[in-house]
């Protein structure tokens, strides 16, 4: 079964195990097998996960996403306008190594409108002068036209639980085994 | 010369050619040739950069990175607790290809005190009830542990001027061109 691992900030939920539960069921549902960065690795004892060890829990994470065949990744804003900076890095990372890279939002508004809705920015910059980036994408050009290059694609809706929701991820997981896995996301009868 | 690629939100400062040559001085200075973002590719015309397609400039950005030897990162926060996410995707790649990455900010509080900082946090999380991760380090693990492991390191202090200041950027090099060049820091006959 392919896999794919899960990055985004759900790690730092209340309850981090039973979500990356619900997240493995939904992947499984669509023939894809899930890596949640709260998984041991391969031969790894499960109780070394009670080390929290920031440079171990570091080289685990790289070297599942290496064990990984694709990526899908919650780019939600977090934090501010912008995707949590521990999901980007696993990003850029899974692309260099030739992954499929996917990404969802429980948010649908683009970089620049979220951006400008910060104190201070003016339509063009923030409150510091710097420039506001606006080429209509999600997220910053290098995490988009990245995850293009990959071969996978960004899904965004508004949600009304911004972290609760797994409705847009539900539909990522649908439209990346689809490509993935080649089934039809619309039966044919059906299409048109 | 070895080449060093500076990621960074600098291309967002209002005059970002002469800020990249201020940072190509100061990398030359050093013994190292830097690679600006804003730099055409070897073999590409230099008014191509006019274009303004984010694909493209992407996919330039991905080929600096495979042409440098090394990356010096802006880890400064960015319009909220965290670094600019497409200068933490670039991180991430570059770890993936075996760069060595350096980090530095002009701002020295770690994570977990910044995002304490913010409206609505608790000691342990977030106003969304996001756990806060707290290890100490500048950045989330991903970033400043990869950074580590690249053979790299991460150096940050309080500067009055967030996005002017070079001070920090210019100990960096310093520091980055002695591990990369074997160059003594100090003097053999000063030392000690």
């Amino acid at each position: 079964m392919l896999k794919i691992y899960l990055a985004g900030p759900d790690v730092f939920l209340p309850q981090p195990l039973q979500r990356a539960e619900q997240m493995r069921q939904i992947c499984q549902a669509h023939g894809l097998d899930a890596i949640s960065p709260l998984d041991p690795l391969p031969g790894e004892q499960a109780d070394v996960l009670a080390s929290l060890d920031p440079y171990v829990i570091a080289r685990r994470n790289e070297a599942h996403i290496r064990d990984s065949d694709a990526v899908l990744a919650n780019l939600t804003p977090f934090r501010g306008p912008g995707a949590d900076p521990g999901t980007v890095y696993e990003i850029g990372y899974a692309r260099a190594l030739g992954r499929t890279v996917f990404g969802y939002a429980t948010v649908a508004a683009d970089h620049a409108t979220r951006v400008r809705a910060l104190d201070g920015s003016t339509a063009t910059a923030d409150a510091a002068g710097l420039a506001i980036e606006d080429f209509g994408l999600f997220e910053n050009l290098m995490i988009t036209c990245g995850i293009e290059a990959s071969g996978g694609f960004t899904i965004t809706a508004d949600t009304p639980d911004r972290w609760g929701d797994l409705s847009v991820f539900r539909r990522c997981v649908a439209a990346a085994a689809t490509l993935l896995l080649g089934q039809p996301a619309i039966p044919a009868a059906a299409a048109g």
